[in-house]
């Protein structure tokens, strides 16, 4: 005798799509015991039929009959009839037939009492599940909303009407699958096998499941089964995890100036890996994949939801010459987030998505900082909605403090630094580059201090900073040159700490090498209140210093300390950590939507003559610039908060301060607030792991765990392997540090460096990307007459194009922009973390801190002592704050690097 | 036997008049001699009939018999036919009948060869006088293009026929009459008297001429035959000088609230003398006189030329209580340069004039900085012209060091002082206005100055400088805030000279006295770059600080200092020298239109209501406040300008220095342009005084002199005749500091505070004539969330209102705006000069000068040393450039003060 059970499947389909009415599923159980011959159990049956159609969701059920003595369901395996469209499968729930379920079959029958009873029920629990906020862990498990489809969570309340039952003594089996399928006939020889939302450390796999653990994981890495590697070209439906160098980025057949070496693989142009498509190569270089605008492979689940993928242009676009002409004059500049402007004749085909549109036709309400009334649909004209900065103070970008202000609470708090030693100098090679001295002489920087304070004693009381970028940026100053209406220089900006915190530029150094036969060209700006020439020498100094950190941010910062490396963790996440792993559960929400992000900007942003070098400062060069900071600087420890802001010497350890850490200046916006993220994240982290790992010993056994590791090391970033900086993973402890580290990069790192893009960047004078021309004083210390007689025409021929310009706010804007169902750090918790009590506590308590953070954050906002946060017309620093509304809010902590 | 002469007398019409072809001018001839009893002979007679018409001129000619012995003809009095209309007689010839003139009479039956030569003859001399810069003083003199209607110098080879004879050996005699006169019947009791070109003292006046000399005298004063004076209502035609207080500016039987009080005539309310117009009382108010819009008498000379009176608006408009609404946004405001605004609802008639369209409808060319692209006449837009310091740097409002150079390179160069006594302390009784300490401690302006010197060292190295506007505008604080919509404070800035001759702002303090049972409020700003609620406060304080320059500089630098206390020495000039005076001929020049602009200030810039009270910081108190200035601080003797610069510790007297003086800032820009232009004056001065005053006793005999430095003081400025600063005039010397004085009021102060009004405070936010609200930290130190999230807002609330700034920027532009027919100081020589050989030299070398500082100021303004005049996006000092092109220009010196 065995036991009745129903099994009740719920698929989301595309929008729009109708299943057919007798669409049917074919489901196979595996028992989690093994029989006592200790061997895997026979798979029971059931084919899952059309049961039920909501607004979002299809219902298959099917009945199956368990066996006797069949032990616990620990996996099912899905097949699609053949030819079938895919289907994304959202949960699987197991049950035994009770008195008040379905008969599969009856579907149609079903008498309107019963189904009055049903709709009944499933409103009375929507009402509960509104008014009460200590619902049971059980009923917020089942509540739960399918995460990739929608982000309501109350439209959970219309899920199976086998979650009515929860009340009931025996819990049903979840298996939370969130995954695409595919028919037969596509990939014939893998099965697809989902395992509930109870996880196991490999060890402590029930012994039915160690097969199939082991068969989805070489499904994954595209084992086949006679041991060999799929190395085919991947198809849009496959998911097979696997890694590449980036060598896609050039486009050499379509233009040999599109020529791009290859990133990864060589000591010249080190890299971490990204997700293997196995294109062809292209006809003129060998070691290049040829590209195909739309066909950039992620693994199928890897793709973006439809609700999300609305949020980005939706086909890649032709690449297109920027045009170089600048803004006629500042009015213009006002216009183009008030009236629009025409849009330039050379422009990027991005121009050509009206993401306002998608932001306001949505039936969210529209996000604050977006103003719907900008939307003139008839109008050839390009609208932007005005940035936040631009908002609340049309001439912030004018402001010294506010330059200063940027490093610590702007959207690249990433590369002020503390100066260690005196004086600054080079350590590239003088013979290339010209003499290593900084031109920060002591003599000037003392008479820019005042008399007050000696140099010596102002780095020794921690008072002077920079932001340095001289050594990375001279290397590429010829090369940049070379291309049309660009320049370079390297550049380094000092600052000097007032006693109430705020920082102070005293001094931009700029510095081209010798180059056309010129010696190395060297000189100092410092800011001016009282001379007209001086004043804006300098703020076409700062111009360029703030381009050559918009490069940084978006190259270094932003992409490749969050997209780039986060993505070859992913890989080896999905290709070494079963999906039952309680280390992939605890991860799996950090790297959503991450490669397909990547894949994109492989398409338009980063490649060549895609929109970040049509638009950055270090043009044909970015990439390679990257790969050079990867080079120099990039270690996996120092991604953790604290390390990071211990090598850039903003805080040193004091067990005495709060978060162990005393900061250099006490008030650091995004260090505050992101040692608060960071806390609670390690505090959760900590719980878990040590939850699943009692001891050094677990962690040893783990091989998973160690393949992971290895592999991320190996095989992710095999070019630094070798480098300091990777932690040894023996301890709890060990891994503790790593995903937590991990998980940071993925949430409150790029979060503060991504954003608030549109609000501070949107309106390029206060950050252009680029800045155009040399400095008129360059070689000469005579002052053009054209400079002399319209220096706003000199500031905008220096400042981006109106195509760049134009092209940059709405890369900004998307890039800004929370899809309606983007999931915030904390905010819900995953099936399988709600499976175990300990942890469901323990994201509770992760929960409640990061709902403090909010209030925190909010407070220290109000707070006009904190003269770096408050401030007339300063945009406030929310970028921590966990949730948001969806659109462009400046604030808001996703969990994976997802835009 | 006499001999034959011919007069021919030239006649201008108004635009499109036609005079009958018939017309006739009566003529009588007066001798210079007295017939051998001592008695003057009997005037000759002549008719003149029409003889010729040029496209600006009416020939007419008479031919005279004029008796053997009748000695050299004098005087010339005309007649018009009764019932004629009035006819501007420009100049009359009387010559000697050669064989080479035209008979009268046989003008139509002219032979086509005699008039073919005689037109190859004019164009031939037009052509020599455009090519030759050294034709002989005498061609100059006939060539003298009419200084009323025609600012071109080539219409004068158009004048009479008789010009051609120049080369003559007979001089012709040369009435230069531009004068109105009035058919007998308008004027039935009084001659019309004009004196030929060469002057004479009094003591010296032919005999024959005496008589005639005090009977034009009379007329001007209005004296009547019978001795008494004409007391009654004055009529346009007339030309009768007189005085009277400031009585018509209020408008009390129109509405209470525009009562004001009599200027002039009160120890409490001192001021310098009008011209009298006679018009009855008004009904509330005895001592006001009614206004009658329209009819604000001159002296029918003192007029407009038609070409200038295009320049003004036709009507003086309804008084009209400006609209209120501040700009919404900066955006708004620069379109108010670009596209325009919509003119607002409750605004001043003066916008409904179109300055721009004149300045662009005329034949001359367009000046350089009126774009005429910006004109859309179909559009219901008021639009106004880029000002100059706009379309050169649109942030350059927001520059602490320009609003430190407007103070010695602005339109108000006038108020910068050195502070010579410390501390700073104000001399108001503190029962009223609170504590007379400045929030200026030593402490404080120690710290701001830095340590490496003493405040004591600065003051003793004349390093520290002040705007004081405490004590002035204390007095009307609580008067102002009674008026809704406005605000007002004492204000002092203080200023650091750095080593470059740059001032740098060092601190503004604002204070308002105790009222409303609050005690006095006093709050010291500064400037800074790091912090952003710092750097607002500090830009409104600045805007505070501007409205009260703007009120200083409008109500008392401009009006009272030049336009109005150059009336009273106008109408002395014409009441007490007679025409053929040669210090009235001296001065003649330096009053041109000078009643004229004053009267239609009275009408609708000063009045109740007007104008000036409508949009400046003192509103409805402004002409009390001025003179409230006139009783504490003018004085005759410091108006001279080394005086000024010595009352003002802007100098110091230095035998060894250029000028005699050596400035406490060396580049000063108007002091260093304005001390050559004073030198060149005083020289020219200088060489006419000594010319006609050979010594001391030619000073004491020249009765009518003696009269009219008496009626300056006695009945120009009664209320300070006891004051000091009134020289004596006993020696040359004396007659060359008051009458350089008086010229350098009319054309170098004048200039330089007026022309550059536009260019300067056409942009508002550059130069608010007000502002209305006030601090925002105002007896609270706590910072207004308003003003924190949108600063703009408040800043735009601060500002003036969209009515008033347009108001403003329209009375700016023409004020600003140089006439077709404007009058460059030593541009051409007046007749009456360029008689006298020893006067022409001088002048030609007063020219000379003046050609010289044109080249001067062009290589002043080329030198980057002069960082006070020349910088990235400053607008270069040319204000002092003697001459000019017409319209907006920024340059230009004409004679008087007639804008």
């Amino acid at each position: 005798m065995g036991v009745s059970k129903i099994a009740s499947v719920d698929v989301i389909p595309k929008i729009n799509e109708q299943f057919p009415s007798d669409d049917t599923l074919f489901l196979k159980f595996a028992s989690s015991d093994l029989d006592s011959d200790g061997k895997e159990k026979a798979l029971i049956e059931g084919v899952a039929k059309i049961h039920k159609k909501s607004d979002q969701k299809y219902n298959y059920v099917a009945k199956i009959e368990v066996p006797e003595g069949f032990g616990e369901i620990g996996a099912v395996i899905v097949e699609l009839k053949e030819n079938s469209t895919e289907r994304f499968i959202d949960t699987i729930f197991i049950k035994n037939l009770g008195g008040s379920t379905i008969e599969p079959g009856e579907t149609d029958g079903l008498s309107g009492m019963i189904r009055r009873i049903y709709t009944y029920l499933v409103v009375l629990f929507a009402i509960i599940r509104l008014v009460l906020e200590s619902v049971t862990r059980c009923i917020k498990s089942l509540f739960r909303a399918p995460p990739v489809q929608q982000g309501s969570t109350t439209t959970g309340a219309l899920g199976s009407p086998l979650n009515a039952n929860c009340s009931t003594s025996e819990t049903p089996v979840t298996f939370s699958c969130n995954s695409w399928i595919q028919p037969k006939n596509l990939i014939p020889d893998q099965r697809r096998i989902f395992f509930s939302t109870k996880s196991y450390l490999p060890g402590k796999t029930p012994a039915g499941l160690l097969k199939l653990r082991k068969e989805d994981l070489a499904n994954l890495r595209g084992e086949k089964a006679d041991g060999t590697t799929d190395k085919n070209e991947r198809k849009a439906f496959e998911r097979i995890y696997d890694y590449d160098v980036y060598n896609d980025l050039g486009d050499p057949d379509i233009d040999p100036e599109w020529t791009r070496p290859v990133l990864g693989g060589s000591d010249e142009y080190p890299y971490p890996r990204r997700c293997r498509t196995g294109r062809p190569h292209t006809t003129l270089d060998r070691s290049s994949e040829k590209r195909v605008e739309g066909d950039f492979y992620v693994p199928r689940d890897e793709a973006f939801s439809e609700v999300k993928q609305k949020m980005f242009p939706p086909n890649a676009g032709k690449k297109n010459k920027l045009g170089t002409n600048p803004f006629p004059n500042f009015t213009e500049v006002d216009l183009m987030f008030r009236d629009g402007i025409e849009i330039p004749p050379s422009s990027h085909d991005i121009l050509k998505f009206n993401i306002i549109a998608t932001l306001n036709s949505s039936d969210q309400p529209a996000p604050p900082s977006v103003q719907p009334d900008i939307i003139q649909p008839d109008s050839t004209k390009l609208k932007f909605p005005p940035p936040e900065a631009l908002k609340r103070d049309k001439f912030l970008w004018l402001s010294d403090g506010e330059f200063a202000r940027q490093t610590l609470a702007g959207l690249n708090p990433y590369c002020i630094q503390l100066v260690k030693s005196w004086p600054l100098k080079s350590e590239l090679n003088p013979e290339d580059y010209g003499p290593q001295e900084s031109g920060f002489t002591t003599e000037l920087v003392q008479k820019l201090i005042g008399i007050s304070i000696t140099v010596e004693e102002a780095i020794a009381q921690k008072k002077l900073f920079v932001l340095d970028y001289h050594d990375i940026l001279m290397q590429y100053v010829e090369k940049v040159r070379s291309i049309r209406w660009t320049t370079l220089y390297g550049s380094r900006t000092l600052f000097f700490l007032n006693s109430d915190d705020t920082l102070e530029p005293l001094a931009i150094e700029l510095t081209r090498p010798p180059m056309d036969g010129k010696p190395q060209w060297k000189k100092v700006y410092t800011p001016s209140i009282d001379h007209a020439t001086d004043i804006w020498l300098w703020r076409l100094a700062k111009a360029h210093v703030l381009a050559h950190d918009s490069c940084v941010h978006q190259l270094v910062v932003h992409w490749l300390r969050t997209h780039c490396c986060m993505e070859p963790y992913a890989i080896a996440l999905n290709r070494q950590l079963s999906t039952m792993h309680p280390i992939y559960r605890l991860l799996h929400p950090h790297f959503r939507f991450n490669m397909r992000i990547n894949a994109n900007a492989r398409e338009i942003l980063i490649n060549a003559g895609g929109i970040i070098e049509s638009t950055f400062s270090a043009r044909g060069y970015c990439m390679e610039f990257s790969s050079l900071v990867y080079k120099k600087e990039w270690q996996f420890d120092t991604q953790a908060l604290p390390e990071d802001l211990i090598r850039r010497g903003m805080a040193e350890r004091d067990d005495k301060a709060p978060h162990g850490l005393k900061l250099a200046i006490k008030d650091y916006p995004f260090a505050n607030d992101g040692l608060i993220l960071w806390e609670a994240l390690v505090e959760w982290m900590t719980e878990y792991v040590n939850h699943y790992y009692p001891d050094d010993k677990a962690i040893k056994n783990d091989k998973e765990l160690e393949a992971w590791w290895n592999e991320i090391k190996e095989k992710g970033h095999p070019d630094k392997k070798n480098e300091a900086g990777w932690p040894t993973l023996e301890t709890p402890k060990d891994l503790i540090q790593i995903v937590s580290t991990i998980a940071w990069v993925g949430c409150g790192h790029h979060s503060a460096v991504n954003f608030i893009q549109y609000a501070h960047a949107g309106y390029f004078p206060s950050r252009p990307s680029i800045a155009r021309i040399n400095m008129p004083t360059e070689d000469f210390d005579i002052i053009p007459e054209k400079f002399i007689n319209n220096p706003e025409s000199v500031m905008l021929e220096a400042f981006p194009s109106i195509a760049q310009a134009s092209t940059v706010a709405q890369t900004m804007l998307i890039l800004s922009a929370h899809s309606p169902d983007e999931e915030y750090i904390g905010k819900k918790i995953e099936p399988a973390w709600a499976e175990d009590p300990m942890i469901a506590k323990a994201f509770d308590k992760f929960k409640m801190k990061l709902d403090k953070l909010e209030k925190t954050i909010d407070q220290r906002n109000e707070n006009s002592e904190l003269k770096n946060r408050r401030g007339v017309g300063l945009v406030p620093y929310e970028v921590l704050k966990p949730t948001s509304g969806f659109g462009v809010t400046g604030k808001g902590v996703p969990y994976s690097v997802s835009t």
